[in-house]
C-alpha cells in the first residue's frame, strides 16, 4: 500500500521523473499555522550540500498545496502537497532497461509490473518520494510541540566521524554505508498500541519505507543479545517512571515508557557507485560490465537524518492522536 | 491494534491468567485441510524442552476450534482458535503490583490502561499469547507448500553455540538474550508491496510483536554500514534474477527478488532473572530491592524460532494472496 | 471482512451449528464497569417473546468473556465475548443441501466457498450471529453515556400496528417483511468524517449486515425524490443549529447537525416460509417442491429492533473516538 | 476518512474553490491502457446538459495524471489524477458566511473545523469533488470489462418522466429530487465479503459518499416489506443459480447470486434553490430571509448517474481484485 497510518494518514505517489510527487494526509487536524516557510530548513537539509560525493540533481522542492490549507491554517480536509519534478534529463534508459542494475529495483519491478512500470529513474521506487516524507513530518511535528526529534550519523563508512567517512568514499571512489540514530525527548509514557501496534512495530514499518535502510535497533538493540537481564533491565527510580540507565530506549511492552526514546538505522550503501559492475543483459543473455552513468551520492545515509526524524514524527503524531482518542475528551 | 494483514487476517486476543488466549484468521480460504494434530509440532518447539532454566509452566495447548473449521477443511469464514489456560496459580499479585518490574511492561501498562489492566503474569504484554501467532503460522503455512522457513539460534548468551550459551546462563543464574536467523527458500520474485509495505516494513512489523525482539536486520544488515556499493551490490547472474552474493537478503525495492530471504533478529535478555534487582515502590515511595520469584526461563530465545517462523509465514501468505490479487485471476 | 471499525474495532465469528458464535472488540477503552447482568435486557429483547409465529430455537445466551474483563472492569486489552451454541439439531442437512433454499446464501455461500462451507442452519449467514452484535452494543453504549437510542417497527406484514401484522402472517401461514425505525437523541454535532465515511455511510455500511435489510433512508428518504428544495430545507433557529423541522434526519453533509437521528430500513420476508416452494435440485437436475422444516420467525422483524440500536450504538461509539481523538486531547 | 477500498483503494482530496481536486488510486493492476480520451464521455455526462434549470459553472474537466501513467498505460502505481478548478468567482463567501445556508454542510462544518475550513462554494464538501469519483470510475471499468453498469432516472420532481419533471422544477422555480436506478449485467455469483463487507453494505457505504443521497434499496426494498416470503423468495430454476423473479436483486447473504444487481437510490432536491429561505444568523443573532445568489441546478438527480456508475464500478472492482486474492492463482 501506498498509505500509511490510522488518523494521520498519508497517501505517497509519484515517480522520479513523472510530473510530480506528492502526499496526501488525510486526518490532519484544522487551524494548524502552515505555509511553504515552514518546509525550508527540512527540504534543505535533506538534500544534502554541495560538494564533491553528492549528486548534483537539485531540486527547487517548493511544495505546492493543492488542497486542505485555507488562509494560512490547516482546514482538516485533506492536506495535499505536491513537488513538481524538474531537473529530469530524458537519459538513455531504454538502453540501461536491458541491464538491471545490481541493488537496484529495476529486476523486481520488471517482475512485479510485467514491464509497465515507470523505469527512468528509478520510478516510484526512487529516493526522490523522500521528499514528500519530509513534507509529511513537517506537519507531524506541528501535532509534537513539547518533543524534540534528532537524528545524527553515528557512522559513515565504517568510521565514527562522518567527514572522515565520506573523504573516504571519495578517496575510494565507491559508495559507503552508515549508521544513522535517532533520539526522542519530551515523549510521555504510554504511547503505542497493544500487540501488532507496537512502538517498535509501528516505527520500524515506517522506517523501512526508507530506501536502504537495511536494519533497526532499539535501546541496545542487537548488543542486548550478549548481555544478561540483570546488566540489561532498567531500573525505576521514581514514580514518573524515570529510569537509571535506558538499555530499553524508552520502550516497554511496546509502549513509550517516558524515558528518552533511542533507536537506529543501519543503510547499506547506494548501489548507484561509480565503480565498475557485472549484470545479466536480458536480450543478449551475457554477463556484461556495466557503469552507472552521471554522478551520485557516494554516502547518501547523509540526506538520512531529516527523513528519519520526519518518519519518526508522522509515527508518533499518528499515536498521540489515538492515545487522544480512547481518552475520550469528545465524549 | 489487535488485528494484522490484509488479506489473511489475524485478530489476537487473551491474557496470561483469564480464561483463554485465541486468534481470529480472517480470509483465510476454503478448503484448506487442518485438524489439532497438525499444530503439535510447531507448539511443542514453542514449548521448549523440559530441563534446568526453563519455565515449569507447561499449558497442554490444545488447539479448540471455535468457527471457520467443518468436516477436517476450513470453511472460508473466521477460523478462531481458542487455547484455554490452565496451569495458572493465583499468586500474591497484588503485593507485587505495588512495585513495577524492571523491563516488563508493569508500569507502562498501568500509565497506559489507569489501572484496569490484567496485571496478573503480565496480563495481555504475556509471552503466552505468541502460541496464537504459533497457530497462524500453521494456517499460513498451508497456503506456501512450496515454501520452506526455518529459524535457528546464531547466537544465545553471547556464545555462538546454543547450549554453551544455556550452560553460562545457568551458571551465572541470570537470564540471556539471543540472535535468531530466519532463512526462506522458494520465494518467487516480486512478492511485497510499494513504498509503506514494503517485505522489509511488514516482516519487521510483525516481528516486533514477538515479546523482547529489539532489533532486526535483513541480508548483511548493520554490517552493510560498513561496506562499499561495489562489494555489496549483488551481481544479477541469470534471467532468473540469481545473484551471486546475496548481501540484500533476497530483496531489493522492498520486493523479494527470487533469492533466499535471509534475516536475523535480536532478543534481550528476558526481564525475569532470578537475580536481585531495585525498582520503585509506588505506595511507600522506596526503592526497594526486588526478585522475580518462581522458575522462568532463563533463556526465551530458545523458544523463538518457531514463533519467528510463523510470523513470517503469516506475513508472506498474506502477501501472496495480495499478489494474486493483482493477478485478477477472477476478473 | 468480518471485522468493523476504526478505534472501536469489533471481529465476529462463529456459526449456527458450530461450537460457539463470539466478538472481539478492539479498542474499547479501560475501566467500563461491565458484567453479564448488564446484557440480559438487549439479549432477551432480541429473543423475541415466545408464542405463535416464533422460532422455539431459544438459546440461554449467556455472554462469557474470554478476554478484556477484570474485576468486572474493561481493561482495555480485547474483549472478546462468546456465545455457546446449545440447541442444535443434527438434522438431515445433507438431504436439504442438493435443494438450495430460495432467497437463502446456500446457494451463492456454495458458489463462493466451494462447497467448504458449513451449511448447517445457515452456518456464518445465520442471523444467529446477531447476538454477537447486540453484545457488541451493550458495550458501545457504555461510551455514550447522554444519548439514547430507540427503534421500533413502524411497519409490520404491510400494516402500521405490528400485532395486526403478526396476527395476518400467523393467518396467511407465511412470512412477512417489515419496517424498523430509529431514533437516537442527545447526538452533538460533528459527528461523522469527510467523503467516504460520512455517518450516513457507515451506519449504512453496518446496517446492511443485518440479514434481511433491503434499504435503509436517512429522515424523509425516498419521499425525499418528490419534494422541492424550498420544503426540503430545514431552517436553522439558533446558534445551536437546531431546526424547525427534520427532513434531514439530523445529518448535513454527512455530519450530525446536533438534530434528531431518524433512519428506517426495510426487512424483507424472511426467506423461511411455511408455504411450499420450488428450488433447483443440483443431484437430479430438476425442479422440485420444498418446505422449510421446523417452525421459524414469520416476522423475523419483530427481533430487529435491539439489533439495529446495537450497531447504531457501535457506529456512534467508534466515531465519538475519532472525533476525541482529533480534539487532540492526548497532545 | 477520505480513503476507500482494500484492493483498489481511492483517496480523494480538493475544494470547490482551491486550487484543484484530484483522486489517487492504489492498487490499480498495471498494464491498463488508458488516455485522456477515455474519460471525455462520462465527465460529458456528469456536467450535464446546457440549458435552463442547470449551473452555468462549466469546467474544462481535462485529467492531468500526475503520477502512475507511463507510456499510455497503467504503471502499478500510485495512479494521480487532477483536475484544477478554473471557473471559480471570489464572490461575497465572507458576507454569506454568517447565514450558514440551510440544508447545506456551513453550520456542521464551522462546528467540526472549529472555523478553518474552506467555505468557498461548500469546499471540500461541494459536487464538485464527484469529478474524481467518475475519473475512478472509468478506470474501474476497466477491470471489469464483460460487466455494464446503467443508471437512469427512474423519477424526477415527482414524475416518471424526467423531462417533465425538470420543467416543473422551472415552472416551480424551485429545485426538486429524484430517484436513480442503477442495474448491472454480468457479474460472476460469489462476489461480496461475509459479514461486515456485504455487497449491499460495501455499495451502500460508497453510494452515500455521493452528495444528496437520503436513501438507498436493493431489489424490491422497502417494498419487500409489505411482501410474503412466498412471494418475495426468488426460485432457482437451473444450475447456474437463475432465478424466475429478481426480487433480491441479484444479492443473497450479502454476495452476488448471478442474476442482474438491481438498486435505486433517492435524491433530495438541492439545497440550493432560488426560493427565498430562512436562516439563523451567527453574528446578529437574528433569523433573516436568505436567497442563494447565482444560477444552479435545479435537478441536481440528472447529473447523478454517471456518477452513481462511477462508484458502482468502483465497488465491484474492489470485491472482483479481493475475490482473485481468494482465488490464489500466485500461490
Amino acid at each position: 500500500m501506498n498509505s500509511f497510518g490510522r488518523i494521520f494518514r498519508l497517501s505517497i505517489f509519484g515517480e522520479s521523473h513523472g510530473p510530480a510527487v506528492g502526499i496526501t494526509i488525510d486526518g490532519c487536524p484544522p487551524g494548524l499555522s502552515l505555509g511553504a516557510a515552514d518546509f525550508e530548513t527540512d527540504l534543505k537539509r535533506r538534500q544534502g550540500g554541495a560538494g564533491i560525493g553528492t549528486t548534483p540533481r537539485k531540486e527547487a522542492d517548493e511544495p505546492q498545496f493543492l488542497s486542505g490549507l485555507f488562509n494560512g491554517f490547516t482546514t482538516g480536509a485533506p492536506l495535499t502537497i505536491m513537488f513538481p519534478n524538474g531537473n529530469t534529463r530524458p537519459g538513455d534508459y531504454e538502453k540501461q532497461r536491458a541491464v538491471p542494475r545490481p541493488g537496484h529495483a529495476d529486476f523486481v519491478a520488471t517482475q512485479r509490473y510485467g514491464g509497465f512500470e515507470d523505469y527512468r529513474g528509478g520510478g516510484h521506487f526512487s529516493g526522490r518520494l523522500t521528499v514528500c516524507l519530509v513534507a509529511a513530518g513537517v506537519v507531524a511535528k506541528l501535532l509534537l510541540p513539547d518533543i524534540s526529534i534528532d537524528s545524527r550519523i553515528t557512522q559513515l563508512g565504517g568510521l565514527p566521524d562522518a567527514e572522515a567517512g565520506l573523504a573516504r568514499a571519495i578517496e575510494l571512489k565507491d559508495s559507503v554505508g552508515g549508521i544513522v540514530e535517532c533520539r526522542v525527548r519530551g515523549l510521555k509514557a504510554g504511547l503505542g498500541e497493544p500487540f501488532w501496534d507496537s512502538l517498535e512495530s509501528v516505527l520500524a514499518h515506517a522506517v523501512f519505507a526508507i530506501p536502504a535502510v537495511r536494519g533497526i535497533e532499539f535501546g541496545t538493540g542487537f548488543a542486548a543479545a550478549a548481555m544478561t537481564g540483570s546488566a540489561h533491565n532498567d531500573s525505576i527510580t521514581d514514580g514518573a517512571g524515570t529510569t537509571g540507565s535506558n538499555n530499553a530506549g524508552g520502550i516497554n511492552g511496546g509502549l513509550s515508557n517516558g524515558n528518552e526514546l533511542v533507536f537506529r538505522i543501519a543503510i547499506k550503501p547506494t548501489s548507484s557507485t561509480p565503480k565498475e559492475q557485472r549484470s545479466y543483459n536480458r536480450e543478449t543473455g551475457a554477463i556484461e560490465s556495466f557503469a552507472v552513468r552521471g554522478r551520485h551520492d557516494l554516502a547518501i545515509a547523509l540526506r538520512v537524518p531529516p527523513v528519519l526524524e520526519a518518519v519518526t514524527a508522522v509515527v508518533l503524531a499518528d499515536f498521540a492522536l489515538l492515545r487522544s482518542a480512547q481518552s475520550g475528551g469528545f465524549l
